[in-house]
């Protein structure tokens, strides 16, 4: 399989493991051509402070490769630092430089240079205190190309989790449960798993929001007078929505053999699971941008940056899933 | 290994799949006395449904065995239905029995005749219509064994969590976690695992309220107001808690390897992942009583009575558990 553009790949923030992580993967061929968007002195510095002998090939948006490194080989489209680099340092002199790799790997994904992005962790405080307002890789992307809902979506091999409500305190996640902001959710995972997943009829397991889906009224009516209403609305305009069913129940093969992404009604119903079974192999995946974009799972792990002793795993299986979104979006 | 006391076993709504997984287990012997506390003609009925040839061994309280039954056979205390059964359909004048089923092992255990019981699902909604106030089986030996307190804990082989809220409604589980309920809950938990589990030092992980357990009060304050300062006070009677944690990277095997029990906020916070895990094997443990309970951890599944198509999983670990129970109680 070739792909007509290259996948842009964030290493995030320099001071985290993502710059490792990169670096690592490099040491093996990959499926595709990846551009790290990055500083190539500072990816010059962690490879020798990793005992890695990786080739940084520079490239520019003006000859950017399609065809993948050679193993042991790196494309790296250089991006400034504004102060050097400690592994496990934090440093608000770059958080500009951070978000300029966002920058440049959001609106090559938005312009056609890209195919995808793919991102490891950055650190939102720090940003912050560089002064710069910042409140995640997702909202970042959703501004810059004028998107106004976005859908949280966890997956790993075998089991792919939406999110109808994600950062929010739990005291408030019940009144957010709305028919209008399911409609919404529920409509761009079926579209997105259609269109940049390549299934033709997605069939979606839908959580309730109280324990045993509120036992018929018995322990919460949120499923009678909310769910199930706007479930039913949503199967009149073609969706296949199953549910809403008992969270601690659906997690098990004879539900989940049968579907093709769970909808939990917030976090902490639906992630640990997917973690759980995931464990060191998740991906975060924005549905409902016009691009595609897959994230590791996990944080920036500063205490291990430079090390070595890191798992590339979420990584992986982040850059499997964004080809995969790829390659179906173009056969859509 | 033997033990001093048999074992009740109530097999629970007569025409659920009770009676069922009490005869399938009784094909191989098993490590302890079980009595089952059930009509034997019931049983009779159902065996010759299931085609299976089970003895039938009738005992009573004054001549209670304490050899496991060999294979092939199961000591009854008959206990007299009020009408006859169907498998699969359900009969309000039967409610009564099942009542009575539990009445004969709760008072058996709480007077030393029983060391333990273990008890097949019974059906909520047809006890209720028959007359009888009954919220299930836990509210039921609560009360007979006069515990104003108990926890709800869910086991699987490596893995449990237990509830400090149960069946509450999603949008009043942030009210209900107080100091004096997580006081409550985590007492018990801990004094349990020592006493009924045989574990000198439990080491108990608690999940945050919020998402990334509130990630320095961005996402809810609970943390920070009220359980952070529980913990603190409950560390300083000597119990080993760490926490709040988030629960969606909380079950992994970095935390997981190193802790005896998980305390969950809330039912859909930490049973979905134990549930995935111990798919048709997991145990419900009644904590805080007097007296040894475990119990499936599924429903009376009518549709499947008389038909020979059920997995004694969940049966087989709660009987494991219940043994367990005894002799670290025995030992402690």
């Amino acid at each position: 399989m070739t792909y007509p553009l290259p996948f842009a790949l964030t290493p995030g923030e320099p001071a985290g493991i993502g710059p490792d992580l990169c670096l690592l993967l490099a040491r093996e061929q990959q499926p595709a051509a990846l551009v790290a968007v990055a500083s190539q002195p500072l990816l010059q510095q962690r490879a020798r402070e990793l005992g890695l002998a990786i080739e940084l090939i520079s490239v520019t948006p003006d000859n950017l490769p399609i065809t993948p490194a050679a193993a042991g080989s790196l494309y790296v489209w250089d991006t400034p630092l504004h102060a050097e680099v400690a592994a496990g340092q934090l440093n608000v002199q770059n958080g500009p430089y951070v978000l300029e790799t966002l920058r440049r790997a959001g609106e090559g994904c938005r312009d056609g240079l890209f195919a995808g992005m793919i991102t490891a962790p950055v650190h939102k405080g720090v940003i912050n205190e560089a002064g710069i307002p910042f409140s995640g890789h997702t909202e970042f992307l959703a501004e810059l190309t004028e998107t106004p809902q976005v859908v949280m979506m966890l997956a790993t091999r075998g089991l792919r989790v939406a999110l109808v409500t994600t950062h929010l305190p739990l005291r408030e996640v019940a009144d957010a449960i709305t028919a209008e902001r399911l409609g919404r959710v529920a409509r761009i995972l079926h579209a997105d798993l259609r269109d940049k997943f390549g299934i033709a009829h997605p069939r979606i397991l839908v959580c309730g929001l109280n324990p045993h889906a509120g036992e018929g009224g018995h322990l919460g009516r949120e499923e009678i007078e909310v769910i199930e209403p706007a479930l039913e609305a949503l199967r009149g305009e073609g969706l296949n929505l199953i549910g809403p069913l008992p969270a601690d129940t659906l997690f098990t093969p004879k539900h989940l053999d049968h579907c093709d992404a769970v909808l939990a009604m917030y976090h902490d119903q639906g992630l640990p699971v997917l973690k759980y079974k995931g464990f060191g192999a998740a991906v975060n995946v924005t549905l409902g941008l016009p691009i595609i974009r897959t994230s590791v799972d996990h944080g920036t792990a500063l205490d291990l940056a430079g090390t070595g002793r890191v798992d590339t795993g979420s990584l992986q299986v982040a850059i499997e899933t964004a080809l995969e979104m790829a390659r179906s979006s173009q056969s859509a």
